[in-house]
């Protein structure tokens, strides 16, 4: 089809799709110092940028593969004529396993990089729901030693007290999936010689337990046994688990409830024999003991074995940070955030590229709705002043309505000269207003024939421009005075340094 | 198709699609230090930033529609089940023409906002051509006067400079589509009142006058005439105008040689009665005469006749930013960068949504190129040190080695533990190398029982640790001391601010 060239063609929707927003200017200034928060400490814990191409290819990917069917499933996606099928990233995990795989004998290792940018993923738009929204990862690929799972507790700590979360305002929830794996070692549900034997038994697990929170301890029992039936009278199917290794599993997740130091020696008990679960044990007991010497973290930081984390590619220590001080938001209602931030160990996302199990441990933020606890917090500045605008009223006067501005702009003051049609000082004040502009800059002929121009406090006189109905009124405004031409940029300073006291 | 669960599975390869990269530490460093010296500059104009969405309608983007036959040409497009045709973004223009008809009612008028960010286009890809790359706009919505173009020349002569290249190293060459326009009225080739009429004449125009550079006069000549054959023998059809109407045009685009204040003079005389043109050397004048009073620009913004920047949307006033700056890469070869810049005005692209005409003027900054510019000035510092490296020797010391990482970033200083498996100090140290490391520390259970640790200087010691090849060598080293364990962090600093004097 061919664009006609006749002005009958129908107008294009002037929107973006649906599940995609813009962002303007307040609140670009806003993440863009919540991100600087957040990255100068990962370059203090030693992590180095990477930014990868936002597109790849699907078969890198490798976690969404697109059937016939239903091409897009999850992710964006669509058939290139020379490179196959193409892809968005949905996350900064897999293309991290990509680049580490292209550029290992290149890169130091271990690997240590954070990663900030859009991440993209196709699902139903919804309120709230984005298709289109910010991550912030970092990741140490080649280390196995949960000493980087610790880290990785502790620096989210640290970001959330940086960006303004009080210290016991929030909660980083740790658990170990080895030690989990144990207990259903000592319950004939996991060999460690045959992964497979058991795989589904156990997923039904994780799933149960990922519940926990939402059913409680009766709910995950029926789950682990014959199945639960809901509210709406949906049957879900259970574990068929028996009764005693219900018990155990019960046991495993009521652990969080002890406080003492003794959660390491039940966790021990429940593990048994297992090689694994005791390895398990052990990560936790030094990622817990790394964050008792880090700071007061001890409250913050905890074993929860409740935690889960999807069914996904976890292998190791897994952790999520909750918000739990209370936010309100503008009108005063509370604010719920839930899970800002999360990650674990996965140690063989790399695999799938070079066939060696590579160790890899990482921490993702959800930068948005950090950003959104931030705000109703107001801990982060997020606005910053608007430009001193030199509004015109004699056309003729340009270049010195120009030599104003860049006199001002050479002294480091943002500043505009006002470029609309308009030569109606009311209007031109309200746009000044609106840009949030600290100052107006106001001067006809006859101000510069007497060497002078009037500046104009904007915050002072937010309120009484509105009522300004002619040119000669302003003269009158308490919040406006007249000063020396030369001496324009001098008074400006002064007057932003006493606004901002 | 699903993926099978036995290791026989192919393994993907480990490569971005072709036209795509990734960026690494340093270049990270570099784009984000650049881009904020450029954004501060918009910012002190008076510039908002807007991020939009990456992702638009094709029907919003309008530029490229696609067919049945070649959905790509040009852009990445994929049709959506719900949303129908989407596209990434191929500039930031597009996106600001509907962002801008969405939320007209709000926002302020007129508006200034600036854009950074990737863009995506579906090209061949070739050497040093990408599919992904920045760009780094600023445009202003909704003013009608030349001042507002001549602010965009103005700034991106302000940026350049503030990015390193020297005064005198660039030029800003502006032209006004309307003096062409005006020429051409004058040759009966242009009617105010019947715009379509010799459009594609004009075309051909627009293409020869844009080859000047390359062709010279006599190549331009025969293109404005009956044709051009090139060296390869391939015949371009010519514009078919008279020798008088190729005269007057030879002569507007000679103007630009003509180095005295008389151009203005020459410009009004080749458009004569035209209105159109009359307006459009009263604007170019203006843009001179503001580049003149706003500093030394005097020499590096020129109007230059020949300035045509494609045959797309511009209205009036055109201007494009060259790199004339004897620019050398760091094995001493020249480099041309040519255009890094350019923009102009633009009247029609937000009618496209709105059916009102509605003024609009911007430039746009080829970020990549000018980065490649800056590195080779090394004008802007790209290489922020390394973290500090802390060694480990002794497993069972974790914590101990932890707690001088924490107190180190506690001051404010990068620093990590190697977490990697090897217990090899040349090995961690070769990896502190490769992390370009001011500093390792190194300590044993001898030296933590001594209450002491080792320092070694890694700028100095660089060439030396190459050679250790065992733990006992290294306490010999000159660039290696011993400090107080409670004097790490004093000592630490005082290495640190020694090495960046």
């Amino acid at each position: 089809m061919v664009e006609k060239k006749n002005s009958k063609i129908k107008k294009p929707k002037p929107l973006p799709p649906r599940g995609f927003q813009d962002y303007f200017g307040e609140t670009v200034h806003l993440r863009n110092n919540v991100l600087k928060v957040i990255t100068e400490i990962y370059e203090n814990y030693g992590f180095d940028p990477l930014e990868s191409s936002a597109i790849e290819t699907v078969e890198a990917l490798g976690k969404f593969l697109p059937d016939v069917d239903r091409p897009n499933q999850g992710i964006f996606a669509w058939e290139d004529t020379d490179e196959g099928w193409l892809s968005l990233r949905y996350d900064h995990t897999a293309p991290l396993a990509r680049v580490y795989s292209q550029h290992r004998h290149s890169l130091p290792y271990p690997y240590r990089r954070y990663s900030v940018g859009p991440v993209w993923r196709n699902e139903k738009p919804g309120p709230g729901r984005f298709r289109q929204f910010y991550q912030c990862d970092a990741d140490t690929v080649g280390s196995s030693t949960a000493i980087s799972d610790a880290e990785m507790c502790i620096m989210l700590a640290d970001i959330l007290e940086a960006v303004g979360i009080s210290s016991g305002g929030y909660i980083v929830r740790v658990n170990n999936r080895k030690v989990l794996n144990g207990v259903m070692e000592q319950i004939g549900l996991y060999d460690f010689d045959d992964t497979q034997k058991n795989f589904e038994v156990r997923e039904v697990v994780l799933r149960s337990v990922d519940k926990f929170d939402r059913l409680g301890v009766s709910g995950v029992r029926s789950l682990l046994g014959k199945g639960r039936q809901d509210e709406s009278g949906d049957f879900t199917k259970g574990a068929l688990l028996s009764n005693l290794q219900i018990d155990q599993i019960m046991h495993f997740l009521s652990a969080k409830e002890d406080s003492s130091g003794d959660i390491f020696k039940t966790l021990k008990e429940l593990v048994g024999t297992s090689i694994l679960g005791q390895d398990g044990v052990d990560e936790l007991k030094l990622i817990m003991d790394l964050a008792n010497t880090s700071g007061n973290y001890e409250r913050n930081i905890i074993v929860d074995p409740t935690v889960v984390r999807g069914l996904g590619y976890y292998t190791g220590p897994v952790f999520e940070a909750e918000l739990t001080q209370k936010i309100y938001d503008p009108k005063g209602r509370p604010q719920e955030f839930g899970s800002v931030a999360g990650g674990g160990r996965y140690d063989n996302l790399v695999k799938r590229f070079t066939g060696q199990e590579v160790p890899a441990t990482g921490v993702s933020i959800g930068v948005d709705r950090l950003i959104a606890a931030v705000n109703n917090l107001k801990s982060i500045k997020a606005k910053p002043e608007g430009p001193v605008v030199v509004t015109v009223m004699d056309k003729e006067r340009t270049a010195d309505y120009h030599l104003i501005v860049q006199e001002l702009r050479d002294s480091g003051i943002k500043c505009e000269l006002f470029v609309g049609n308009s030569r109606d000082l009311k209007k031109q004040l309200k746009y000044a207003d609106q840009r949030k502009s600290p100052i107006a800059i106001i001067a006809g002929s006859q101000e510069f024939e007497k060497g002078i121009v009037q500046l104009k406090d904007l915050y002072l006189g937010a309120k009484i421009s509105s009522e300004i109905s002619t040119n000669k009124e302003w003269r009158d405004q308490p919040a406006q005075f007249e000063v020396l031409r030369e001496k324009v940029v001098e008074r400006v300073k002064a007057l932003l340094s006493e606004t901002k006291t």
